[in-house]
């Protein structure tokens, strides 16, 4: 076979970030963007082809829709390459959608904005089929509460706060589209879901972490305003488990 | 503390199977009940304690609501008793419901019909949170036939045809209330459930293996009553993967 132009890619996949070390390539540690271009090197004779997310995820974390993009020179039909990196992925990642798109599109640059998801699972006893899909916390909450917390973040704000100190960002300004929570009545999963212009290191984990605390009687409604006015992240919450964290969407 | 007098408990337990090589405690591998035996003898100075089960599950199969029983000599109230099992078993397994029962009461021997249900990922391309919950056919599968397959194995039949050779039962004869099917249309997911007086080593995922060769047309509908009355595990279609298998309830 050979080799062709240069044709850029555009993928949607989803994956399951339980037994991953995140999205982002390491040194160590099985991680999904190794898997992925794993696979592309071996569609193509073992070429190293470089993938570029639109964001990345961290350890545990989930995708329902990741956006990335890449270039292939290989005359490998489309239908080929999906149907190929299906199979070369481990069963842990599904590759739900590939496009051929202009040589100037870029999955990160171009994204407008982003949806995650959080889930809490509210029951007493935990359910163990769950249990690496959503946060296990049995005390009761408030609904009306939450819902007046999470209220006070949408619109453009600092959110220093809401992340975390090992971040690079110096810029910690970002619009909140979306803060909304829904109530699953039969297995009781409070689904928060947050769409946003971009969201810092940690960012939805402490948020949601703060808003558990008020939602469980810990702290006060109050207290998120002055959380976010303060822009110091030690008068935030906690940052919770990763589990229940999945990127449901980016927007272009 | 002292050792009380002999009090039986009644138990209703769920687990994600994926982790555990089965229900049944075995010389190596991890067991749902080698787990739950190890809890019981943490909760009692080490004491050993044997569970007994409604049925047994194998690797893989999952668990929403399986009933065992227990004798018990400690002195802990039920609360603690069932607060400490939930403390001490790991996180794919959970006890739902814990009650003091008469020392007669059976959880196999009493057991009057159990209900199951099995999952067919029909998408085209596998989801990546149901693998472990679901078995992945991305065949076209056609409804109204695996209707009419199904609806020939209600009632009281022989079901050698249905039956893992390696069974050690003699008589094959089960009763069968209900086999039906609800498509999830968000999902994509074919839901099977199956109601009966007692199923044979592997009947349902055999059962399966069968209907999904009908449905996705490998095999025609006429061939399920031909395949029942053969009385031969040859016949019928291959036994699927566990994973879609899950032990839903136990009737008393």
């Amino acid at each position: 076979m050979e080799a062709g132009d240069m044709v850029r890619y555009k993928a949607t996949i989803a994956y399951d970030g339980t037994d991953f070390s995140g999205f982002q390539v390491q040194p160590k540690g099985r991680t999904v963007q190794g898997e992925l271009e794993k696979a592309l090197a071996q569609m193509d004779k073992g070429k190293f082809i470089r993938i570029h997310p639109a964001g990345r995820t961290d350890a545990g974390v989930h995708a329902a829709q990741l956006v990335l993009h890449f270039d292939y020179t290989s005359t490998i039909p489309k239908e080929g390459l999906f149907k190929g990196l299906n199979v070369l992925t481990p069963n842990d990642i599904s590759i739900l959608y590939l496009e051929r798109v202009a040589n100037d599109f870029h999955a990160r640059y171009q994204a407008k904005s982003k949806m995650y998801s959080y889930r809490v699972d509210n029951q007493g006893v935990r359910n163990p089929f769950t249990r690496n899909f959503a946060l296990h916390h049995p005390y009761p909450l408030n609904q009306a509460k939450a819902e007046a917390a999470l209220a006070v973040l949408v619109g453009t704000h600092d959110f220093t706060s809401f992340c975390s100190m090992k971040t690079d960002k110096v810029d910690k300004v970002r619009t909140i589209y979306e803060a909304s929570l829904k109530i699953d009545e039969t297995t009781k999963e409070w689904i928060f879901t947050f769409h946003g212009d971009g969201f810092l290191y940690n960012m939805i984990r402490i948020i949601v972490g703060t808003v558990l605390e008020i939602a469980d009687g810990r702290k006060e409604v109050e207290e998120m305003k002055k959380v976010l006015e303060a822009r110091d992240r030690n008068v935030a919450g906690p940052t919770i488990g990763p589990q229940g964290l999945r990127l449901e969407k980016v927007h272009y």
